[in-house]
């Protein structure tokens, strides 16, 4: 098994269902996979550039896992990635540290699965909306994966009937799962 | 002429050549115009929602002035974006408060204009990038106005020449007026 990097983008894993599901299922099925939490790393987003780089070096494969905020990451894996990934060092000409490692995007959103698509409501693809990732993993000269997408992923406890829950979970852990298998052919 | 609201999402305006010219240049030309700079106002990330939602009720436009970051637009502006535009207050069943109000994007790019397009090396178009920024227009039920973009505007001090910087600074001014000219339309 590759080296594997996820970076958990969630603002807030103490709230979550799906994401923390995943995390958790990730760190179940694969041996030595570094999981860095941001919002427990920096709550004050201060980031450490020094440790994120030196994981991101160790790493053969790298997950981005966040929920989907407006058709998007969110701001703190935003930040992340903006401080993160330097000129003469993540590119640019003396910028070589992450040539051939892969980037792959998981993501888990609320919206309905008929609503996107070129002819549905958001007028986009899952894919679509991660242009900016499938761009920003070429310019490091990484290899780009397949984007992972659970939809119908919002549970709110009180508002939502218990079941809901559940499936959220249920469905989660096969995110997980289909990630692993598509990593193994990598 | 009608309220216009400006959020800056510059991360650092001391820094800036272009993004802060624009700011400027409405300054400028639009009497009345409040522009929130939120490298200024939030430099720990600790927002105050109250204060920016009711900067937006006043609003009739509202422009995101910002620098594109990785094709997208800086962190600290999605994580304004994230937290300001609620549910229940932006969208929603109960979520009223930007209806018929007019989003405008306008950003600034170190990239050529000849690298954007679908033919082209990033395989897309700014205004494809921005498409995010559109459906989050349509979910709020505003009006999403044209994307103004500048290309080929980085500009470093010491390593590109003196001229770089007086062209990227005219540009900029450009871009304001074209700016103020479309709100004049709406």
């Amino acid at each position: 098994m590759k080296n594997v990097l996820v970076i958990s983008g969630h603002p807030n894993l103490k709230r979550s269902y799906a994401n923390i599901t995943i995390l958790d299922e990730l760190q179940k099925l694969i041996p030595n996979v570094e999981i860095r939490k941001l919002d427990e790393l920096y709550p004050d987003y201060k980031f450490d550039i020094e440790a994120e780089q030196s994981a991101l070096l160790k790493a053969d494969v790298i997950v981005f896992q966040f929920p989907t905020y407006w058709y998007s990451c969110p701001g703190i894996m935003k930040l992340y990635i903006d401080l993160i990934y330097a000129h003469g060092w993540a590119y640019g000409s003396k910028g070589k540290n992450l040539v051939g490692k892969t980037l792959i995007a998981s993501t888990t959103t609320g919206g309905k699965i008929e609503a996107y698509g070129r002819d549905a409501i958001v007028k986009h693809s899952m894919d679509d909306f991660c242009a900016y990732l499938e761009q920003f993993a070429a310019l490091c000269n990484m290899n780009y994966g397949k984007v992972f997408c659970s939809y119908s992923m919002r549970y709110i406890p009180g508002v939502f009937p218990d079941e809901k829950k559940q499936d959220v979970i249920d469905r989660a852990k096969i995110q997980a799962q289909d990630l692993v298998k598509y990593i193994e052919t990598l």
